[in-house]
This record gives C-alpha cells, sequence and structure tokens, in this order.
C-alpha cells in the first residue's frame, strides 16, 4: 500500500553511484587536507522503498554487517532518512572495491556514495555541508568518530580543507592543477586506534609552525597549480616522524619516490597505504615501479593504485 | 679619487623609497603570515658613495643610532655591500614615520627600505629573496634574530607566507583581495622578548591542528577572494589568548570590531599595536570609532591609522 504522504518529484527511481576512495592527512595537513581518488570506486545502487527502514545487501565478499544501525552505509541513511519523514525507506546493494583498513576511505566511500545516491532519489534537496553531515554518521560506526577527513573529499571531489569541524564541518574546495597518484597498500594491518593512540598529544611550538607554514605552502601551491611549492610543503614534522614506524618499508618509498621524481607523499589516512603525487604520469609510473621493488623485496603482499586526483567525487553514473 | 672597479651601469646616482609599515603575524599566521601596509611609510634618500663604508643620517627625533653596524638600515646595507665588492659605500638619509616599538615592522621597514634603494642604485641585479635575506641581517640588530616576518611583506608588498625559514625563507606571495585596515597603537610598550618569553614551548596537537585548519583556511580564504572564508579563518587559538593579556583594551577593540563588522584581526607583531580588516571602508571607519572610544575610556595615547593592504610593499618613488 503506498505511503500517502510519500510523493518525491524529479526524481530517479534508482541510480547507481560511483563512490571513490580518498586519501585523508595530506602529509602535513594531518585532519585537514584530503582529497579523493579517480580509482577505485566501490559501486552502490539505491532505490526508493515504500516500506520504512534501509535495506542493505552486500555484492562482495568483505562480509560486513547488513544491519543498517551497524552499517556504515545504513547508519548514513538512517540519519539522512529521518530528515525526510515522508520518504519510508531504501535499499542499498554494495559492490565494495576499496578494501577495509587499507587506509584509503572505504567505509567514508560506502557512508559518501550511500548519501549522494539517495540525495539523488530526493531530487537533490540537500547541500554538499548536509550530505558531509548526514555521512558522518556512517563514520561513527566504522570508527566512533564522527570525522569527515574522508568523507569531504569523497562528496566534493578534488582535494578539501576541512578548516574546522566545530560547530559544523567548514568545508573548503581547492581548485588543484591536474596530479597522478600512486598508492600502494601493503597488506598488513594497522589499527585507526594504535595510529591514533601512539600520537604524542604535545607538540612543540616550533614544529607546530612548521607545520602550519607548510600547511599554507600546499593550500596556496594547490592553488597557485605551482607544482614546486606542492612539493617543498609535503612536508609533516609532527605526525610522521611518529607513524610512520608502523609502516615497513615507508622510508625506502618515500625516498626512492622523492628520488625518481616525484613531488612527495606519505601516509594515506592512518595506513597502512602510502600515496606518492607526481605532476606526470611516467613519473608516477616510476613511482609504482618503486614501491613494487621495496615490498617485492620485503615479501609483503600489496595492491598498487596508479590513478589521478578525482575532481569529482561520487558520481552518479546511471539512473532509472 | 674614483676607485676603479666602481662601475655601475643603468642605474642612478640617488632614489627615494617608500618603506611601509607591516604586519605579522596575521591571527593565525603566526610566525608565518605577514602583509604590507599602504601607510604609514618611512622615507629614505639613498646616494652611492666614493667612499667605503656606509653613513647613516637620521632626520628624525626617534634617536637610533647612526653607527652601521648599530643601526637596522646599516647592517642590511653592509650585508648586501658585502655581495658587491665594487661598490664602496653607500649614504642613507633616513625620516621615520613608523614608530620604534609599535608592533608594525618599523625596523623591518628600515631594513626592506634601504635593501630596496642600494638595489636600485645597483641596476636591480639582487632578486627578491636576496633582498629579504640582506635585510634580515637589520632585523637581527633590532631583535636578535634574523626573522623575515615584516621583511618579506616589506619587500614583496601584499599578503605574504613564510612557508619555511630554513635553509633559506621560502617566500609565497598571497594574491590578495582589496583590503581596509585600521590599526590602533597604544602608548604602551611591549618588548618583543617579553612578548616571546609568554609563549608556551608546548601546545596541544588539538589545538595546533585547529591552527593549521585556520592557516589553510586563510590561504584559501585570500587567493580565492572569499571575504567570509577570511573572517572564519582569522581566530587564533595559541598565541593570541597568553599575548593579549599584555595589551589593555585587547578584548574591547576585538569585539567592538567584529560587533560593527570587521572581519577579525589580532595583535600586530608582538604588539602593542592590534588591526583590524574590513571589506569595506565605512566598516574600517567604524572600526576606528571603536577603537578611539576604547582607549579615550581607558585613558590611554593612541595613533590609529586607516589605511589598506599595500599590494607593493617598498616603492622607488624618486630617482635623480
Amino acid at each position: 500500500m503506498p505511503n500517502s504522504e510519500f510523493s518525491i518529484h524529479n526524481s530517479e527511481l534508482a541510480v547507481t553511484v560511483h563512490a571513490p576512495a580518498t586519501v585523508a592527512n595530506m602529509v602535513c595537513g594531518f585532519d585537514v587536507l584530503g582529497f579523493s581518488l579517480a580509482a577505485p570506486n566501490d559501486v552502490m545502487h539505491l532505490r526508493l522503498l515504500e516500506q520504512p527502514g534501509v535495506v542493505i545487501i552486500n555484492e562482495d565478499d568483505f562480509g560486513l554487517p547488513t544491519e543498517p544501525t551497524r552499517n556504515v552505509a545504513g547508519a548514513a541513511l538512517l540519519a539522512m532518512l529521518r530528515a525526510v519523514p515522508e520518504v519510508p525507506g531504501v535499499e542499498v546493494r554494495i559492490r565494495k572495491a576499496i578494501r577495509p583498513g587499507s587506509g584509503i576511505g572505504s567505509s567514508a566511500a560506502s557512508a559518501a556514495g550511500a548519501v549522494v545516491g539517495l540525495n539523488q532519489l530526493l531530487g537533490n534537496r540537500f547541500s554538499k555541508p548536509q550530505l558531509v553531515e548526514f555521512a558522518m554518521f556512517g563514520e561513527e560506526v566504522a570508527s566512533g568518530v564522527r570525522h569527515a577527513d574522508n568523507i569531504a573529499p569523497g562528496i566534493y571531489g578534488g582535494v578539501t580543507l576541512i578548516r574546522a569541524t566545530t560547530p559544523t564541518p567548514d568545508v573548503v574546495p581547492l581548485d588543484a592543477p591536474p596530479l597522478f597518484v600512486t598508492v600502494v597498500h601493503p597488506q598488513i594491518e594497522v589499527k585507526t586506534s594504535d595510529a591514533r593512540q601512539i600520537l604524542k598529544r604535545q607538540v612543540s611550538l616550533q614544529d607546530a609552525i612548521r607545520q602550519w607554514g607548510n600547511v599554507g605552502g600546499l593550500v596556496a601551491g594547490l592553488l597557485k597549480h605551482d607544482y614546486a611549492l606542492i612539493g617543498r610543503s609535503l612536508e609533516d614534522v609532527i605526525v610522521e616522524p611518529v607513524r610512520s614506524i608502523l609502516i615497513p618499508g615507508f622510508r625506502e618509498v618515500k625516498d626512492g619516490s622523492r628520488a625518481v621524481g616525484a613531488l612527495g607523499g606519505g601516509i594515506s589516512g592512518s595506513g597502512p597505504s602510502l600515496f606518492m603525487l607526481s605532476q606526470d604520469e611516467a613519473t608516477a609510473r616510476a613511482v609504482e615501479t618503486v614501491m613494487r621493488d621495496t615490498y617485492q623485496r620485503l615479501g609483503l603482499e600489496h595492491h598498487i593504485y596508479l590513478t589521478t586526483i578525482n575532481p569529482l567525487g561520487c558520481q552518479i553514473v546511471e539512473t532509472a
């Protein structure tokens, strides 16, 4: 029996969304800078339901929960549905390509893709800042913290700055120049909670000044399309020295990548993935070789992605 | 007797330079962001000498030293002359309008104006980064530290970011939108050394992250000409809470200025001057009234400057 209040105008019945991987903590920009990758992407199909609630169907082998309150996409969709009481429910089928625990925003992709998809079904009534807030409920399920480091670039695309998180996330999209990104995911586990715990609660004022000089330089380099300045600014004197010890091969990958011409890079999110930025594809391929050689020598299984910064974020690829 | 090696081509015999006041430590941008003011300006006349050394002639009542090694302009000129052994000497007459100890870059104006003037006499053979380095020898005389916080905006004009100071200052000019600046100099003394000593050597990681989010936001706001973002980013959770207690009237001026529409502002350099940025002149005038009322009520003598950001820095205004 159709719900009499359920009337969605100018909208589709079903959508397919590509939800990209994202890199948070862009070297010096710990907790504030992140960007969206052109690949890998999760694929999500959403359709409105006439019965209330959220239905999750996993189409991959990751064994993620299907109970909406325990599922990242589910929690984000439930938060969004609370804002549209006239809409009863939604079904989402998820085929994840972004491996959970890889450090390239797997949970954020599920949350961001879900809310972008539902928003399309609702006639795009919500703004990007609102979508970020809904999606953060998903991140809360994944990590216990309602952070937007990966959500913001997932929804805005490109490179984003989160100037501040309170009272609400202040997301600033940064119009970056074309950049090639080489990402390596060594198959080791780094728990976000461990990566958080290892951080010092206090830092020296001198290091903090160096860091905010670099953040300023990186933002300016991106907006001015000044590759050399981007490269000089990709320096982290606070988090990387501590966290990099959790990641075998870090130093070899970083130094080797710089040696073959990469602008710079570091830990993606809280790891274990590492990313390197390059101005051209040939350099990004040389970085790929450095990464492969390093982890083959260490005898560690790994995946490598050679991709670009994705200026668009989550994309509706099909409607019906 | 003319020195046989002394041949300067394409150059003038004498120049007049306007050397502007500058604001360092642009709220969140402690030690990294600064800008140049359209007024006040020191006026400096320089001419090459055939006898070796630097001759200082003070044309104001500030009683500054005339011995070159103890004079800010003198030390900067001596450093520069060491790089041009074929040039024997230079005379500089200085009429300062920027009161020493005011916190708006009085010493930097002397140093920057001197090297810009001498560079013109030498046919502009030195680059801006080189001029910054010469002028920093002047700052060393003034404060014991070879810092570039005021030198960089004095030489580049506009708003500058000093991304890093080692190995050499990495100065990034930021193309800011038009901004009105109201500066008040209450006639109290705040020693730079005291203002340094009061700072905490350690800061919390949480505050540091908030600060570098704001630095990123301020740089983005300036480059994107986004006044609202500039306003939101003018927040300092690290230095201002400590240093503002040294400046009577700080809270009244800041809150009152925001209430009449200023984008924001704070302590200029290490004080005692305060500055506020506004998008239009009417607001900057309303800020002037807030400042005047505050210091009249407190019974403190004060100077107020209502000016703009000077996109040019030190300027050659006359050659002969």
